[in-house]
C-alpha cells in the first residue's frame, strides 16, 4: 500500500478526514513534526513538508521516497544534489501567498494614503476632526519591481483601482495587468513620477541590493515605496535617509536586513516609515489553499494522468 | 454676454483660467462665498454653488437667472418650490462621491480584517510579532444596502477581491457587480452568514431606524457591519449592544445620529467600534471633478446638443 507522510504541524482533522475518504489506496500518517516523522519517513512513498527539515542524511535513508510535497514556497534548505540523484518528484505551493501579499499591499497604501494613524490617534483622543488630507489610491500609477505571480497579483487590484501599472523585469517582458513592461536595466528611467513603488522580488545575486540612493532620489517626493519581496534589496540606511531627506513621502516595510527587526532600530521610530513583522504572507487560508494543491497533485499521481501543479526543476531550485 | 456666478470658495486659479480661455462668450465671476456673489447673482444667468445657501428671496432677485449648478450631491437646502416657479434648470454633482466612498470602504474592511491597530501599536512598542491573525477580505461575501452609485462602485471593487456581493434595494433589480439583489423586505433572510454588511444609504422616511436589533441578530458573530451612508440607519444603542454581545465581530462608522460625535459618547472608547469622523466621501479631488461635471453641461448649455449630467426632477428634489 502507497504510503503519504507529512510532517505538517497541526493538519486541521477535516482535512486529514478528506484525504482519508478520498484517496482509500494510500495510507496517511499525520506526524507533529520531523521528530515525530523521522522513523515513518523511511517508509514513505510520498513526504509533505514544510521543506526545511530535509537532509540529504534523511533521503538516503527514505528508501521508497519518489515524491515531496513542499508546503512552501521558499526551498532554500532543500539537499537538492542528493533528492536529484535519487530521482525524486518535487513540488511546491508556489503561487498561494499572491493573494495575501497583494492585500497587503492594497491595505498598506492605503494605510498610508488614507492616514489612518492619523484617524485611530483621533479616535483615542475622542477627536472630531476632518482634517487629514487622506489622498485616493485610485488613479495614482504603480510601479512594480517583478512581474511574477504576486506582482500580477497586486497589479490586477491595482487595476481595479483604476491605476495605471509598470512592471520591471529581468525580461521586461509583458504580462497580463501590467499597462507597461520594462527591462530592470531602465528602471532608473520609469522609476520617477510613479505615486507607488512596490517590491515583491526573491533575494537572488541579482536582487540584492538592486536599490540605491539615485533610485530614491529618482522618485517622485510624494511616492510611496513598500517592500515585501526580501529585505536585502535595500540597505535600511539608504531607506532612513530617502525619508528623512524628503526623497520620497513614506516607506512600508515588511522585510528587513535582519529578522526580527531590532528593538533599538531606528526604523521603528521613523514617522514616514511604517513596520510590519514580515506578516505580508500570512493567511489563516494558507494551510488549505496549500493541501489543496497536494491533493489537485495526489490525483495526477494516482491517475498518472494529467501534469503536476508546481513541479520544480531540481537543476534550478524553483 | 452671458454671466457664470460661482459662490464656491478657493477655486483653483488653474480652473478659472480654464473656464475663461474655453469659453470667450461668458463672463466668470468666481466669488469666496455667498457673501461676496449676493449682489453679482442679482445679474447672473447661471449660478454656481455647493446648495446651502440658496433662499427663496434671493431666487426671486436673481431675475435672469436660468441654471443653478450645484457642486453637491445633498440638496436638503433648496428651496426647490420657488426654483420651479421661476422654470430654473438644476443640476448636480451626484455619483462624484463613489469612488472615495468605495476606497474608504474597502480600506477600512482591510484595516479591521487586517488588525491594524494592533500592528501599529506593536510597532510603536518596537514588538515584533507575527501572532495578529489577519483574515482576509478576499472571498468572503458582501452585502450592500443600496445599489446605488456608490454601493455599485463598492460591489465592483469587491468583485476585484473575489467577493460574492449581495445588493438590497427598494426595487430588488439586478444590477452590474451585483451576484444577486433581494428586496429590502428580505433583508432579513439574507443578512445571515455574511462577513460584511455596508450601508450607504440616504436618509429617508424609508431608511430611518430601518435596521434593528433583530437583524444584528441574524448576521454572522464574525461579521464586520460598516455604515457611511447616514447615521439615523440605526441607532447607536443598537449598535453598542450588538459588539457587546458579541452579535457581530466590529462596527465600522463614519456616520452618527449627532454629529460631531460627541466626545464624552461611549462610542468612541468601544474596542469593537471604530469611528471615524464622516471622512468617507472627502478627497482632494473633489472639487475638479465637480468643476468637470460643470464644464461637460456648460457645453451642452453653449452649444443647445447633448445631455445634461444629473438634471435634478424639481418635483421630486433629486
Amino acid at each position: 500500500m502507497m504510503k503519504v507522510v507529512s510532517a505538517i504541524k497541526r493538519v486541521p482533522e477535516d482535512w486529514k478526514q478528506r484525504f482519508q475518504n478520498r484517496f482509500e489506496d494510500i495510507e496517511f500518517q499525520f506526524c507533529h513534526g520531523i521528530e515525530e516523522a523521522e522513523e515513518p519517513l523511511k517508509q514513505a512513498d510520498v513526504f509533505v513538508t514544510y521543506g526545511e527539515d530535509l537532509t540529504p542524511e534523511r533521503i538516503q535513508t527514505a528508501e521508497n521516497l519518489k515524491w515531496i510535497m513542499v508546503l512552501s514556497a521558499g526551498m532554500d534548505k532543500m539537499p537538492f544534489e542528493k533528492i536529484e540523484e535519487k530521482g525524486i518528484l518535487v513540488t511546491n505551493v508556489r503561487g498561494i501567498h499572491a493573494q495575501p501579499m497583494a492585500e497587503y499591499a492594497i491595505s498598506m497604501l492605503l494605510q498610508v494614503s488614507r492616514q489612518a494613524k492619523t484617524l485611530i490617534e483621533q479616535e483615542k483622543n475622542h477627536e472630531w476632526s476632518r482634517q487629514p488630507v487622506m489622498t485616493e489610491i485610485s488613479g495614482q500609477t504603480m510601479i512594480l519591481l517583478g512581474t511574477g505571480a504576486i506582482s500580477q497579483e497586486v497589479a490586477r487590484l491595482a487595476k481595479a483601482f483604476r491605476m495605471k501599472t509598470i512592471g520591471v523585469s529581468k525580461s521586461g517582458n509583458p504580462k497580463e495587468f501590467f499597462d507597461e513592461t520594462y527591462l530592470v536595466d531602465d528602471l532608473s528611467e520609469v522609476i520617477g513620477e510613479v505615486g507607488f513603488i512596490v517590491a515583491a522580488l526573491p533575494s537572488t545575486e541579482e536582487t540584492r541590493y538592486l536599490l540605491k540612493r539615485e533610485h530614491f532620489e529618482k522618485m517622485s517626493d510624494k511616492a510611496i515605496f513598500l517592500n515585501m519581496g526580501r529585505g536585502d534589496l535595500v540597505s535600511s540606511d539608504v531607506i532612513l535617509e530617502a525619508v528623512r531627506d524628503g526623497l520620497i513621502a513614506h516607506a512600508v516595510l515588511d522585510v528587513f536586513e535582519t529578522e526580527p527587526l531590532p528593538e533599538k532600530h531606528p526604523l521603528w521610530d521613523e514617522e514616514r516609515v511604517t513596520v510590519t513583522p514580515h506578516v505580508s504572507g500570512i493567511s489563516p487560508q494558507y494551510m488549505g489553499r496549500g493541501l489543496e494543491i497536494f491533493e489537485e497533485n495526489l490525483n495526477v499521481w494516482m491517475s498518472g494522468q494529467g501534469e503536476y501543479r508546481n513541479k520544480i526543476n531540481l537543476k534550478r531550485g524553483y
